[in-house]
């Protein structure tokens, strides 16, 4: 039961408080590798460990044919190692024609749902999910090119909410071979090696480029340091929300700043303060770093306002005022 | 003279206070097309900004046969702006067989002591290098990479010490097409093409299939993370600074922390300290992100004590304790 692995998991539990002592956990399972692992390193961790798995939850998406096998093999997988399995069934096309959104977006949100609302009728206190170190380096990677505003880079998160990721500081490779020496199948996902996706052209060329580069291997560096700059990111943002709550004023003009104290803090805490306020005026609008920049710009002087998304700012003496617009919709 | 390219290199100049009113700067020319462009825009801002050009400055490195072309070439260019030109010439192979680094790391060590050099004999006040968006974007995948240590992530500074890099934030090829435009002629670099180089790899190769995976251009995105990144970090390692001189006890048992102190400090700045600790008592050796890990480790408990590169930690009641070890050598 105590092999590196579990340790390390166990580790990664700790550090990150992922649940409290007698925590009961429900384990998302798709039927890859990842979340087979999970199941059954958590199945041995909580035999010694102060807490449980309520349930495994599997999402049967009918998006492929391979849908109704992965359900399959869940359901006899549970049987196999006695745990209690709920499983659900999606309709991710009409969530993501309905919402306009794309078939990858809409998974993931019919599948949070389900998963929250297992959590819920099971009295769990938790959400298990299995991404791995490789996740993280590969979501970093994206996160870093698509620009992810003027913050939330960093990376997948250990927890958020009831979320949580207990495989985070472990590789896939490393989850395989265990899966290998307990003779413990998994089933794999077709589309997991579709170029066209721009998550799979990053799991399999860019970071082998990446290592070929450097003569290392790229992931584990990827995920440490997507992690450092997560954390550094995470507090950047609490002490933003307290000098938020000190600095802004919420007048009948608008939402207000003194110019001269924005321009005394230092940088990431300014930076932060304008797109926090920017988000609050934009009616949901996206902001960008562009607009962080435009508004900074702004402080020094020229021009006097600017049309920003959802969006009016403009210097008034030495304060600066945010107008949200009136939806045109 | 007021180009797009040159607004973008004068906000650049004043966003990060690069010099003050009436710098006099050396610019560091190689005769690439970077240095060509960086001489060309910083000569047409000083006609209406508030610094001027001391002298040009070129390093022979005497590496390569087309060493000696390079050299003609700056020379005949300076010329042809009528700017003053100081030429040095390297002992780039010698440096590094007495130090034991790279040609690479020699290269650099021996280019910069050379600008520091005519930048003191010319009385200059800043050294300017041409360093673009694409160099940011490569040195911060490179960093990302190879770990970084506990923190250092973040590519390129803007400006560190003397040195300032005017160019950061516009991209190799807008600055090719303002040479064509002006018929103006630059060297190209043989190693360039190399692909046995790290950084040749990224940019030839990696980065192509970055772009390939999300469809977009990578590097600026990549640039502005590595910007913001960095900023992030300063400003936390100054927090961490101010924390250090407030928490760390110099003692005849070592350097010494209040266990609870450290423990009471955001993830963020508790690991800077332990950094900052480390690197204090390595004695010169290099410390990493495991080193930091493995002290944090120490802090909850279990074991007692620790050996690192050059020095022991160990837990004393609820102090913990960093002790210098005594050189072998």
């Amino acid at each position: 039961v105590t092999s590196a692995l579990h340790q390390h998991v166990r580790r990664t539990i700790l550090r990150h408080r992922l649940w409290p002592a007698g925590a009961r956990v429900v384990v998302a399972l798709s039927g890859g590798s990842d979340s087979v692992a999970l199941t059954l390193l958590l199945r041995d961790l909580a035999e010694h460990g102060a807490f449980s798995i309520a349930a495994l939850a599997h999402l049967n998406h009918r998006l492929r044919a391979s849908a109704d096998r992965d359900e399959a093999f869940c359901r006899s997988f549970a049987d196999s190692i006695d745990l209690p399995i709920v499983v659900g069934s999606a309709e991710v096309l009409v969530e993501a024609q309905t919402l306009g959104i794309s078939l990858e977006d809409a998974a993931r949100r019919v599948r949070y749902r389900f998963l929250e609302d297992v959590c819920e009728k099971t009295g769990a206190d938790r959400i298990a999910v299995g991404h791995t170190e490789d996740d993280q380096a590969e979501t970093f990677l994206l996160k870093l090119i698509r620009g992810a505003g003027a913050t939330g880079l960093g990376g997948v998160y250990p927890r958020r909410g009831r979320v949580v990721r207990p495989l985070l500081d472990v590789s896939r490779a490393s989850l395989r071979r265990f899966l290998k020496d307990r003779r413990q199948p998994w089933v794999e996902d077709d589309t997991n090696h579709d170029l066209d996706n721009p998550r799979n052209r990053i799991r399999h060329v860019v970071l082998a480029e990446l290592e070929r580069a450097t003569g290392g291997p790229a992931r584990p560096a990827l995920a440490r340091a997507a992690g450092l700059i997560r954390e550094d990111g995470q507090w950047l943002d609490q002490v933003s929300d307290q000098r938020f709550q000190a600095l802004a004023a919420d007048t009948q003009n608008g939402l207000e700043f003194e110019v001269d104290a924005l321009l005394a803090e230092p940088a990431p805490i300014s930076r932060r303060l304008v797109l926090r306020a920017l988000r609050s005026r934009s009616g949901g609008r996206e902001v960008g770093f562009e607009h962080v920049e435009a508004v900074i710009g702004l402080l020094s002087g020229s021009p006097a306002g600017l049309d920003l998304p959802g969006c009016r700012v403009e210097l008034r003496r030495r304060k600066l005022v945010l107008i949200q617009k009136v939806d045109p919709k």
